[in-house]
């Protein structure tokens, strides 16, 4: 398992000097009580939480330039916290420091139909979003299983199942507003659809776990909601015959709007966990939406490509109930996983590969599996590559822990020497740090960690997560 | 008018040096021949050429890491060419040294239909890549005016007619090799189709024009050619309905594959140039691609919403022949611009603004031309809100000169005033750099020039392109 590294902690006295500038004007909402330091030190992952100093609530940018300024005076750590629903320690304060708690800045501000945006503030949530957008006709895509804030999910570069058609976050901010590491103001970029003026500081901020900056708002790019929708959930006799239909359906140049792979195992616990009266056997999941017409004739042309793959069985779906059942499915698979094993914890793991490889990838790790007995059901964006084990294991059992870190680690060697990442949209963490320089190779680490110095001499903003300044040699 | 600023060229020692070490390895594809240099100092604006001191034909990686790593030890400029076609000055050798011509680096790699992704070297054209890819059933979509680079359109983060279905350079670049300006050669990403693995490298070099490194390979991004094109051109009586019907088109959801907007007065140079049979009138050219009923479909959708902005004349074309008709006035626009007045030059500007803003952009921008007495027929790529003007004039005429300049000057800040970029697909090269600060601020200029020292603490990287290291104070 990740721990953290012994990080040396802020010292005491300038912690002190901090609070006592703070406090006055945040008043109540600056907090150093256990509970709550806890609970901000904590993110959704079976990773050691680090609690930080003391939780403080911004209530606009103002405040957060007045925090973040004050923090760097005196070289005190910074971890901004959105819902903490982070799968890889993000919000762990392993140098202690303050907590910034983005829930009060969770304004939604106009949304503007002819550019299909809305600018909101990092706190808001996306299906609070979702909710407020519900009478403008477009919608907000990007679906991580959590309820996460839009701050959070801009920072992890996160996605979900509508992805396939619609792309991650990276593709769904059009500006940005951060307070840099010194206290500095900058808006990322202008609200132009597309630009060619400079570097771009905009996806530089997304994804990087609030390791160069606090963001204060976004820009987010909206769509219009569609007219119709039709689910097919079609079972397969293997795992290979599902994902090579899936890359034949891809390949069609359908345009899907989502793309599920559940693998029989997975299946299984579903139907046991659930009773949903699913056929058993590796499935797909697979959406079409927009005009009516259109989503008929590409639901007939799926079902018929489906037909050269040995389909057990083809369920299709148009009312919202049907879809629901089907994507209950979907939607319960983690927890079926936990279910599978009365006590037990889940790691979900995150490797996503290039499409054509998802096969062999998937293969591979059941094999592990099965070797290291090593229970873990998968499911999988499938038309992104990104394939999710949700791995179930008793913590306290060392020996099996062992196994399971065996499997972490093949599982991440296996995408990078695939050509894939080791995170497809959870991010790195400090779970994750130990591979980066895998992936990215000396040269590229390096290159990240000039533009962190750079941005960030006192590294304060989020210390320990994706990597630490010192990680990589100087680079000049 | 624009000018190099004076910058202290390099030490004719240091040149000599890097000659004597590279002259060896290279042979004839290093030359010092005053035409090759007149050619490579300038591109396709009108901006004062400056020719590099030598020109370099490197043949894969390694030789440009070996050109980098020596002009890197001695302190000499590199400067990335690819066809010259750039706008504003980008090649332009402002303080001497290498320019890398990387047109012997033309491979194109295997095609993965599946991941539908191809590896490319960066001097193969867009043309030469889609003729490479014509029995593949998948094509490269950026399409800038001219038959550019690829390494070059990365660089300048181009676009072009098919932006507004498929997107920029920005979203089809996978992962990219580089050389930094320490020769160190780094892979930006994997190949996987989505990350969340660390700062976004890719998306920190696509723009960055050569200032941050040069490229020598790149992944990108294919799409299925679609089966069935069909074309509108629409003739309206005024340029707002023509932009409020574009607005209205893009709410509707459909899919546009291109939609471009003429003016009336750039309507009546194509028709003088090329006569073509066009209705005078302010013009959108709308293209659906797709399968054969969705188009047919989409088509009549979009003239029903043509004809509630009291169109002149709506013509559709469904054959190679006819579309070719159609898009004849949108390639033959900037030759038909120039051609109003014999001898003149052209400057094609380049603002971008949110949809939303584009009809008062584009009224303001026709209110200036008209002010100033500047012929200018505009051009835009009106679903992305991205005009050009071709801004036609004598720059022997000091008094016509100066009256461009006001226009550019107005058009750059308007852009900005109005939630936009002074540059939508053409980059800042040394044309626009006294903007720069305008549209990111200092605080943003502070953060790209911290990036900018920390990867290039020599400024050896195209310098004086985008901004200098010293344009903004340190960052710490």
């Amino acid at each position: 398992m990740a721990r953290p590294r012994a990080l040396e902690t802020v010292s005491r006295d300038a912690l002190d000097a901090v609070l006592v500038i703070l406090g006055p004007r945040l008043g109540d909402r600056l907090t150093t009580a256990m509970p709550v330091r806890d609970q901000h030190g904590r993110d959704a992952s079976y990773l050691p939480a680090a609690p930080p100093d003391a939780v403080a609530y911004p209530r606009d940018a103002d405040e957060v330039v007045f925090i973040v300024t004050t923090c760097h005076a005196h070289g005190v750590p910074v971890i901004p916290f959105g819902t903490g629903t982070s799968c890889e320690g993000h919000v762990a304060a392993l140098r202690g420091g303050i907590c910034l708690d983005m829930s009060q800045m969770d304004a939604v501000g106009q949304v503007s139909s002819a550019d299909r945006t809305c600018r909101v503030e990092p706190g808001v949530t996306r299906k609070t979003l979702n909710a407020f957008l519900r009478d403008s006709g477009l919608f907000f895509p990007v679906d991580p299983g959590a309820d996460a804030s839009i701050g959070g999910m801009i920072s992890t570069r996160a996605s979900g199942t509508n992805a396939v058609r619609y792309g991650t976050m990276a593709d769904h901010v059009v500006s940005l507003d951060v307070v840099l590491a010194d206290g500095t103001l900058v808006r990322t970029s202008s609200l132009a659809r597309k630009s060619a003026a400079g570097y771009n500081l905009t996806q530089l901020m997304v994804g990087a776990e609030g390791t160069l900056g606090v963001i204060v708002a976004a820009t987010v790019r909206l769509h219009p909601i569609p007219e119709a929708v039709e689910t097919a959930l079609i079972a397969f006799p293997s795992s290979a015959l599902a994902i090579e239909c899936a890359i034949a359906i891809m390949g069609s140049g359908i345009p899907v709007a989502r793309m599920e792979y559940l693998d029989d195992v997975q299946i299984r616990a579903v139907e046991r966990y659930s009773k949903l009266g699913l056929s058993d056997g590796d499935t797909l999941i697979v959406e079409c939406s927009g005009d009516p017409d259109s989503v008929a004739r590409q639901m007939t042309w799926i079902t018929e490509i489906a037909s050269d793959f040995a389909p057990r069985n083809i369920t299709t779906a148009q009312s919202p109930e049907d879809r629901s059942r089907i994507w209950k499915a979907r939607h319960d698979a983690w927890w079926a996983a936990i279910a599978l094993r009365p006590g037990a914890k889940g790691i979900p793991t995150d490797s996503c590969v290039p499409v054509s490889r998802l096969a062999e990838a998937v293969a591979a790790a059941r094999k592990d599996c099965a070797e290291l007995g090593v229970t873990a059901p998968i499911c999988s964006h499938v038309g992104d590559g990104n394939f999710h084990l949700c791995v179930v294991f008793d913590p306290e059992n060392d020996a099996e822990a062992r196994r399971v870190d065996t499997l972490l680690e093949r599982l991440s060697r296996r995408a990078i020497a695939l050509g894939g990442t080791i995170t497809g949209e959870h991010g790195i963490g400090y779970g994750k740090r130990a591979y980066l320089v895998e992936e990215h190779g000396l040269a590229g680490l390096q290159a990240m960690a000039a533009i962190k110095r750079a941005l960030d001499p006192r590294n304060i903003m989020n210390p320990g997560k994706i990597l630490e300044p010192g990680d990589a040699l100087p680079f000049e």
